[in-house]
């Protein structure tokens, strides 16, 4: 029998189901207050999909497209943007503006493995559709930054840097680049984190002599307006109590549709100090998929990097089981009887599991211990007679015995 | 540009996408109730694992089957089981039993897409491993019952119908029928619901002259003991209080890997008439990933198949709009100013979604109206001067003032 998993994605057991879960459901909650309504997609698309629009060396070299049964080529999808892009341009007629919608979902490529990247991966994508004001940036900014605080971060933990894609063209303009030189140049500039200096200068040289980085940096006249922007944004930020972001020229993003501000969120801490995600404006893309223009920012943010730094940080609370109470049968011909008493407590608002396979107690209170199940309880002829059960907190091996009725405030109040 | 949609799949928009939340919402609390803990795995699988476990229908002509980057053969996984099993193996020494896992997750299958029937569904799967006794498969057909039942169905509106593996094998071997005989029967009887009795009758003739269902019911004495299982498990479904039980011989389910008690779950509405969903004991599978003996036994029901069944008993709930409040700036200016005051009814629990690109009032009622909102408010420089707010009800019209501090207590109360 050959390997039965495949290599780069995961099995969630239930301890890491429940992480996930738990980082999930922060996502949600924050999210949601935004008043940003979930929308779903399937992971098959067609390939056509991607076609020009998402970054080349994903399409070309990371994605998963297989021809199906009827002959059509089929992409696991790589990224949301596209999917979402094309939902929102076919029923932009019927649909609300300014329309917020987010998701959290799977998504695949094929990479080799490493820390923070996963050839399945699962990633929150906010975005917000029809609206071109600053204040719309600001918005998908401060959501960014509030789900991390949700988390538990303070703003020394992590810093937002913003930029501004126009900025970028405009210095590229003033500094007389062509078209591959400006290629090549975005190229470097998304892998400068994973460089030093040095090397970044010297990819640089070979690209151009008027690095545009310090035209910007030089503040150039013709550069001022798409710099006001910017600024515009990082004062709405601040208003909005908002002090760890800060204007950074040499962020980009990998993806070619981003139109205005980019911004990237930096871990602050030395072992796990990099980007841990992003997004930005992307106003010309929904059109691509027909129609009329629907401005759009967004940002994306996945599941493994978020768990990264919640650990890096020790942000992550202890799951236990989801289920209260082991309850097991006083002898093996008392499972009915247990059966009727599980199903009253479950009607009371608890999570019981049964007792079913041991014959004697102790065996029952490993297993119960084994399950991380934190209460557990007998029930035979002696319980139906008094009506009392004793409730045993597995850890501390205490009993509380109280009436039937009981049970349920006494496991919330334990 | 072609079709930019995959055939046989489906987006979520959020009317969709909330009324599958509901859903999943009712099936994660019902078997949790129960102490079942939730897993996850990839969609992405070695092709290996299916190797002669799932039908060799689904496998040969059904899976989304491709070669990786790195050339390996992997699988959209077409259902759970093998996924659980070999999970369950692999960790079996860490586990603590009796176990109880369920999961709600996409499935693909390369079929014609009809009602009932796409290349992608969700399905809830519920299992148990490591109890042999009739309780463990008498917990798994009731949690099948409840589930139903917390989305509101009475009894009269599904019927539960239970047969044994075991049973049909003990009727094969009294009417001495051949292995490829017994296969070709399995296959004609799992499509028994599809024909006419005429049909079917003479699909069996054409395998057997002495039909092994005739046998069942005349009730050989050679049957009597298989048939006493099942009289035990339909004793305690009844008293658990479970009415619309019943011994149906001719119920096979399609995978092979069952081993004991199968059932499945029958819509009776005239415009529905069919198998919901269903599961059954499968004892050995655990073990051919390696390693002992683990039983189990489970169900699998898809969101498809209950969606309709919800319908067509009009059992689903209007599902609203998440966001509670629409807040307008007065005027484009009084952006940051709603901004702040959105921010702190967020924090006071309400959802509230920014109004950012109109500049008449009248444009933003109707875009609340569009995006199904219920409430509506502005806020700007005489709300701050005041500290009142109006909140309007979308519906109605009607409006009512109230402190800034009253409003989540007024939209919880309207």
């Amino acid at each position: 029998m050959g390997n039965l998993t495949y290599k780069g994605v995961r099995d969630f057991y239930p301890e890491d189901e429940r992480i996930k879960r738990y980082i999930f459901d922060v996502l949600e909650k924050t999210v949601e207050l935004y008043g940003y309504e979930p929308y779903n997609a399937s992971v098959l698309e067609p390939t056509e999909l991607y076609a020009s629009k998402t970054s080349e060396e994903i399409v070309n070299e990371q994605t998963y497209t297989f021809t199906d049964r009827g002959g059509r080529s089929v992409t696991l999808r790589p990224e949301m943007t596209p999917t979402v892009a094309r939902m929102v341009s076919s029923k932009r007629r019927e649909l609300g503006f300014p329309l917020r919608w987010y998701s959290i979902q799977n998504f695949f490529r094929y990479e080799k493995p490493q820390r923070g990247r996963l050839r399945e991966f699962w990633q929150l994508n906010v975005d917000l559709f029809g609206a071109t004001d600053t204040a719309a940036d600001a918005e998908i900014v401060e959501i960014a930054y509030r789900v991390l605080r949700a988390f538990g971060a303070t703003e020394e933990m992590f810093t937002i840097k913003i930029a501004d894609r126009n900025l970028l063209e405009t210095a590229f303009d003033a500094s007389g680049m062509t078209v591959e030189q400006k290629r090549a140049y975005r190229k470097v500039l998304d892998k400068k984190n994973k460089m030093s200096e040095d090397e970044f200068e010297k990819e640089v040289r070979a690209i151009t002599e008027n690095d545009p980085l310090l035209l910007i940096q030089k503040r150039d006249i013709s550069i001022e307006q798409a710099l006001g922007e910017t600024e515009t944004l990082l004062n709405r930020l601040n208003a909005r109590g908002i002090h760890n972001v800060e204007f950074d020229p040499s962020i980009v993003r990998g993806f070619d549709y981003y139109t205005g501000m980019v911004f990237e969120i930096f871990d602050t801490s030395e072992e796990n100090n990099r980007a841990l995600f992003g997004g930005g404006r992307y106003d010309y893309l929904v059109k691509e998929y027909g129609g009329e223009d629907v401005p759009a920012v967004g940002f994306g943010m996945g599941d493994v990097t978020v768990r990264d730094f919640l650990e890096t940080h020790t942000l992550l609370p202890n799951a236990r089981a989801t289920t209260d109470l082991y309850l097991a049968p006083a002898t093996p011909e008392d499972v009915e009887k247990a059966s009727g008493t599980a199903q009253f407590l479950r009607n009371a608002g608890l999570q019981v599991a049964l007792g079913l396979k041991h014959k004697k107690i102790s065996d029952h209170i490993k297993a119960a211990e084994k399950l991380a199940i934190p209460f557990f309880a007998v029930y035979g002829a002696k319980e139906e007679e008094s009506g009392m059960i004793s409730i045993r907190t597995i850890k501390t091996k205490e009993e509380t015995t109280v009436p039937l009725e009981g049970v349920a405030r006494i496991i919330e109040a334990l």
